[in-house]
């Protein structure tokens, strides 16, 4: 008989994998190991329920363990993986009774990402925060809601929050004034999060641009738009360290010297793959940190396949790894892998680095590459354009004003990324961007598309179409 | 010296061709005749000006006629051409002050479509209308408004409305009933206009679909939404004439023997293309009745191009003309034109017949071909699913039922046409199906796509993705 399939991680690589692959071949043995209480959860809308707009922590999980139960998924929550043997094709097992060995017939390594902190001295701080996982979310919450509203109750979440770290925050006064460290989606989403709640609220970025996978279009509108917002930012401002006093954060020093009182802080200033597992392991990393796989998941071991958060894809523009960690992407590339391991093969396609963002009304959207150095760094001559165009009809109410940014090759033509923002239906107008830069269009193809137009929902020229027109324009002068 | 350009429609395909040319080659001379008063105007925006919620004639308005004389063209307003010699290269032209030859070195035919209303006796009542110019938008709005609220200048139009219509039908009392005749989008779009002013409204349409180019699971979803919103339909229900009193329409009669009263009926039951303008000459009409063009929308008569909803394009999916009369192919048919006449040979492109209509709440999209007869005509081997899945993440407020259908060839799993209806940036999502579709992708790569997720703007797996997956799974049945 053969080994069963073991996958290291709950979360959405994981549970797609043994999901799809218990559906497809009920026979093979499954088991998912999850370190945490909890499993697959939304962690992208941590920042709405932090802000009150999503209501219960467990409206944000994806699967309850129940539901990975009926799916006839050997689940073991609270067992963590401590190493790997590839050659004895075993993992080593923490669980709440011990440790143990289990020997595997395919491994996946889906461990996901984990937020950084470590560079800010004063991140281990009692009201210092890292958003990342469900129990900071349900802390963070706890610790904006005022004293007086707070209960455990209204978190939601039950028997899988840490009620006592909950509660010592919920009873504390709250926060008068926070500072967010980072300007990426986790501190742009947080921004909106504390000003629901009336906090004065202080966002620090390292660098001049908010957003900066966005580029400079997209910063320049989200950064004018949250000072609009109340938000007060701090650009090109290192913070140094957090200060505190007898182990609670009181305070924030910048490189340059700036302090700053503060009574709450978040660093979101990025994520790091989660592959310490396989440190002592023939399995290779790529570049980035992350695992380095195929175009069907599987690392340069036989057996071993890795997906989502830790690992790597290929970049659909460049052909090259990349690493780009976000939800489809886990969600994707596990399920393939299932497949896969149920004896279809199936590649996890590629990615393009497609991504979203709220900024209170404002919504931005980017795929490809927009940054001109990167396109040079992948052999390309990048040709870029930025229009401003509506996003109806100019008499249709509701139109409200799109830019656009779209990059091209000066010799094919050929559609690089692009970048969106506006208020109006936004965001979702960089899926018709994404699926002309993977279907390899050149910006001509990409003007002559035949997009959809009414008034209510696009002019004529849909903002897509005017700044290809305008781009295809520069690349014939 | 080169004999000028002269153009024959002053509306979307005519002024684009005439503006890009004028600016790509200053020298060249180009003569506009447009037979109206009006020039280009947003054809799609007249049922949002009845309701209301257009508020200005004016503002329909795409160019003045100022604008175009800024633009250095030279539009002859009330110049009707009533003639064509193909070998004398003239055109016959009836102007205010009489008629004349005008020579021509090229001819583009850009004389649109005009609504069909006369199957139905009747039409010519007073109190009957088609939905086509912007006189016919005046005197509707006139209509339908009470006459303690009329004025003309509430109307806006200015000097170019007729003043004494819109007065006759302003100063009447307004109907407690209105009839359309025909549910395309005309029908569901001023069912919309006539709710608003809270008049009962009948829309009777011939076939058992509304929007029958949107396929069933647009339509059903279309259907019940106007009944929740008050619109009483008459489906399957053929009218066989308006009936009038002293030459007011008074009544409807269906073929069935159903009789209703009515103040008011509009007729929308489609458009033809205007080639009458042709029918002695050796331009050739295609099998729709449209002129038959080229790529770069010349007609089989070298000097002669014509385009816009007088003239047929090539569709992206069966690579055969295909006569589909809306706005963007029109300005971009007319702007390619412009440039080749310029110089620079430049494909008008195809079209993949994409369209989205706003019917109340719900947005409605289509691309490519749905109808399982017309793939199977094509050459194809239809397989088709529709799926429904959230347009938001659950849990994040505004979350709406999105229905997607996908369509795609079984040998090939060549996406061949798609649609989707919901009530949250449904009709936008139209453009990802449509440029997968232009650039020929299968479902197994549209299922691979890397589209955006956030929480406010998709689920993790977008609307389309799981169409595609579905699809995709059937096709591997």
């Amino acid at each position: 008989m053969t080994d069963p399939v073991v996958v290291v991680g709950g979360d959405a690589a994981g549970l797609s994998a043994a999901s799809k692959l218990t559906r497809e071949d009920p026979e093979r043995e499954v088991i998912v190991f999850e370190r945490g209480a909890w499993v697959s959860y939304a962690h992208c809308g941590i920042p709405y329920y932090v802000k009150g707009e999503v209501d219960d922590l467990t409206d944000l999980l994806s699967l309850r363990p129940e539901d990975v139960d009926d799916r006839g998924i050997d689940l073991r929550r609270r067992h963590e993986v401590t190493a790997v043997d590839t050659d004895a094709h075993t993992v080593t097992v923490e669980g709440p009774d011990g440790s143990f060995e289990q020997s595997y017939g395919n491994l996946l390594v889906a461990t996901g990402a984990s937020a950084v902190s470590d560079p800010i001295p004063g991140s281990e701080l009692d009201g210092a925060f890292t958003i990342h996982g469900l129990d900071s979310a349900a802390t963070v919450r706890a610790a904006v809601t005022p004293p007086e509203e707070f209960s455990l109750e209204a978190l939601g979440g039950g028997s899988f929050v840490d009620a006592e770290r909950a509660r010592y925050y919920g009873e504390r006064p709250a926060p008068d004034r926070v500072a967010i460290v980072g300007g990426g989606y986790v501190g742009v989403e947080m921004a909106e999060a504390f000003a629901a709640w009336d906090v004065e609220t202080h966002l620090f970025q390292r660098s001049q641009r908010l957003l900066p996978a966005f580029g400079d279009a997209v910063a320049e509108t989200v950064e004018s738009h949250l000072e609009e917002m109340g938000v007060h930012l701090h650009m090109g401002t290192p913070v140094d360290r957090l200060t505190g006093t007898d182990g609670n954060v009181t305070g924030l020093v910048c490189t340059d010297g700036t302090e700053l009182s503060i009574g709450l802080a978040v660093v979101g200033i990025g994520v790091r793959p989660n592959v310490d597992l396989l440190r002592d392991t023939p399995v290779e990393l790529g570049d980035s940190g992350a695992v380095a796989v195929d175009e069907y998941g599987q690392t340069n071991v036989d057996e071993v396949y890795a997906a989502g958060d830790c690992a790597e894809d290929r970049h659909a523009v460049t052909g090259e790894p990349a690493w780009v960690p976000l939800g489809l992407t886990a969600n994707r590339a596990g399920r393939a892998i299932g497949q896969t391991l149920a004896g279809t093969p199936t590649p996890v396609g590629d990615i393009a680095g497609t991504a979203v963002v709220k900024a209170f009304e404002q919504e931005c959207g980017r795929t490809g590459i927009i940054d001109a150095e990167e396109a040079r760094d992948a052999g390309f001559d990048p040709v870029s354009r930025t229009i401003t165009a509506g996003s109806r009809s100019g008499y249709y109410p509701g139109n409200s004003e799109t830019t656009v940014t779209l990059v091209a090759d000066r010799d094919s033509g050929r559609l690089l990324g692009g970048s969106i923002v506006g208020e109006d239906r936004a965001a979702i107008r960089i899926d018709t961007v994404a699926t002309a830069l993977e279907s390899g269009l050149t910006v001509a193809e990409v003007e002559r598309l035949d997009l959809a137009y009414a008034p209510p929902f696009s002019p004529v020229w849909d903002p897509v179409l005017v700044a290809a027109k305008v781009l295809n324009g520069a690349l014939n002068e």
